[in-house]
């Protein structure tokens, strides 16, 4: 059987798993170390009340025969798909319907399928430093040419940095698929509507595809600050938006999210024919995936309820709190930060400039802290860390305190 | 942005979606009928007491700050992965690690990413009537060539049928990936070691993989019978296994199941070089997969405590008293029938060799039954039809009279 050669000379392992490795290692060697994670950006607080109730319940209903439910819809449950299509995009004034929704186990898998549609040769284009998913996923598919320097000579990428403001150029050629996270990971930068304008007419232009990872958008401080791309006048045509129950409500363990995929956006054939990316994808995901679980699907419909919104905006605000206090303590002592004010993560400079993953090694080593190195996301990261909020409060006092100790 | 082309000239919706379609619409056209389905293979009896436990133990962890479980492993949790190695393999005397095993939603996910390993030249092979993902999957990874007359030209189709006692024989070409799914959906046909080990000592010699999908290896009634590939000698060189907690279990609405990838299982480079499969699929989970969910995974462990071992036992019988109530009246009123011993799956011929489409509809249409037409399942498969065991008892009897009154 010959291999995927794309997946050799591939960089050896996923940036996650890479520093899970070192950290577990540094475990090991300092088994008494109080190691906190400011790493990757996974919740630490419980999951709420209303969505506990609605597991219980479930699980009730699938030990008796009436309330069993097996195989579900591919696409999700409907109550699920109209929950979210009434009050994340109607109730906003934005034309989603029920069956552009279609429910997963998560944005990590969405992102990393959905180039499965593409051509074989489509062109991509990312924002630098970027979540490795989108990257990793169309190098696997043969899509992103060799890698060397650190960069795969087929992707596009668009430098993010202080330099510009982390509002990236447009590519200076066309591309086929952009894309974009706003609010930003691991930047913690936002676009307001008119520059998110630009991509969408950019993406119209060029007819090409934005792939729109609104993950964070829960985070979101200020009404000028867009939470779906569909609040641009176009994006229905050219834009798929992923959406998660993971940052809001704390699913990172019960996965769940969805990709919006309306019945306006097309892709082309060889002789520029229409196809509709939404029948594309239902006959992707009927094909190779069978539904989020019943169980979990009713949890996502809970954050829904008057109860259920409540909880998620105070779970979100603890976690800005925390932001706030990274941001500003960091910044108090010097260091130049950005970020955290309408996402969970801080991008920080390195003092000194000093590269990434040495400062990495030395605030686990002296400051026993896990952070995130801004090279692991992109080149233009090189000199950046990125710290996230979602360590309980005491692990954030006692974080800033021990990062500032070793400055 | 252009599409990939594999999905133009795709036959137009997934079979068990198409049947849904059919039934829905006989649904609408006749709200009073009252429709037994054994069609598509999903359980109806409830969860069993000792998972329904341990689902509301995890749900009441991941309400408190010290229980609450977020990102877990893309592989799965080490308990769980221990307790499948442990019981499905060492202790029945095969030499499999908790770290060869990669617990995912499903088996349906697994086997439809399974061939992203794959060369794109990469030539397959599968047993004709076939479990339609394998086949699909391929199709939409263009390796599959182009489909006509019900067949794509680079599949290598190995029939199965009555004629040969549903014992496929060798491919007549080189093949580089073989799926085989023993006990066999759809045909409930089963293999014994020494059939099995034909296909072992085949891909040995032409470093073929062999994928085995061991979905319903808890049917299997008689000791002979191979419940794991790995019981052949080699197969830990050249197989990879998928199994699932759906049938056994019943969590087709629960979303578990696992590949067991060897370290001992190669691929080649274009230059001969060896690669290990389980690194390769390790990187490919790591990136696009972010774990079963926590609640899940313990579920599925509870299936090996004493009492889960026994509810499990107990819900397997249930279907196999079925499967034999439906095997032997249709046989009584002259039907040929196959399967239904080691197998939920009633494999039939269809009266006076009708197609199956045509047999689909008249039980549709005229006993209010839901079947799979054998045609759906390959072209070898027309002239059958496809009962499932898993009604429960009291709508196999009614399903039972109203088969035998419109033949």
């Amino acid at each position: 059987m010959n291999i995927n050669s794309s997946y050799i000379n591939f960089p050896a392992s996923y940036l996650f798993s890479d520093i899970a490795k070192r950290v577990r290692e540094f475990k090991e060697n300092n088994p008494n170390a109080n190691v906190i994670s400011l790493g990757i950006g996974d919740v630490t607080q419980p999951l709420s009340s209303s969505v506990i109730k609605a597991l219980h319940s479930a699980v009730d209903e699938m030990g008796t025969a009436a309330g069993f439910h097996g195989y579900g819809p591919e696409q999700g449950y409907d109550f699920l798909r109209e929950a979210i299509a009434k009050n994340n995009y109607q109730d906003k004034g934005i034309d989603i319907s029920a069956d552009d929704i279609f429910v997963s186990d998560g944005t990590k898998s969405d992102v990393g399928n959905f180039q499965e549609l593409f051509s074989a040769d489509a062109k991509i284009a990312v924002s630098d430093p970027v979540y490795p998913v989108y990257v990793d996923s169309n190098a696997m598919a043969a899509r992103a040419g060799s890698f060397n320097d650190s960069q795969w000579n087929n992707i596009v990428y668009l430098p993010s940095s202080k330099d510009n403001d982390f509002v990236p150029e447009l590519p200076k050629t066309k591309v086929d698929c952009i894309y974009l996270c706003y609010p930003n990971n691991p930047t913690g930068s936002v676009l307001t509507k008119q520059q998110l304008s630009v991509w969408v007419d950019y993406a119209i232009k060029n007819k090409s595809i934005i792939l729109f990872d609104a993950a964070y958008e829960a985070y979101i401080q200020d009404e000028n600050i867009p939470h779906s791309i569909y609040e641009i006048e176009g994006a229905e045509n050219v834009a798929i938006e992923f959406r998660s129950f993971s940052k809001n409500a704390g699913f990172t363990g019960l996965r769940c999210g969805y990709a919006v995929v309306p019945k306006t956006v097309v892709g082309y054939d060889d002789n520029g024919d229409k196809y509709l990316l939404r029948d594309m994808w239902n006959r992707r995901q009927t094909t190779k995936f069978n539904g989020c679980p019943y169980i979990v699907q009713k949890a996502a419909f809970a954050t829904f309820s008057d109860e259920g919104k409540k909880e998620v905006s105070s779970l979100v605000s603890g976690y800005m709190a925390s932001a706030k206090k990274v941001r500003e303590s960091l910044k108090s002592v010097g260091l130049e930060v950005f970020g955290g004010e309408h996402a969970p993560y801080i991008w920080c400079c390195t003092p000194n400039n000093v590269p990434s993953w040495d400062f990495f090694q030395l605030l686990l080593d002296k400051a026993n802290i896990v952070s995130t190195p801004g090279v692991g996301f992109g080149l233009s990261g090189e000199g950046y860390i990125r710290f996230t909020a979602f360590a309980t409060p005491e692990n954030i006092d006692e974080a800033i305190k021990r990062i500032i100790s070793v400055l």
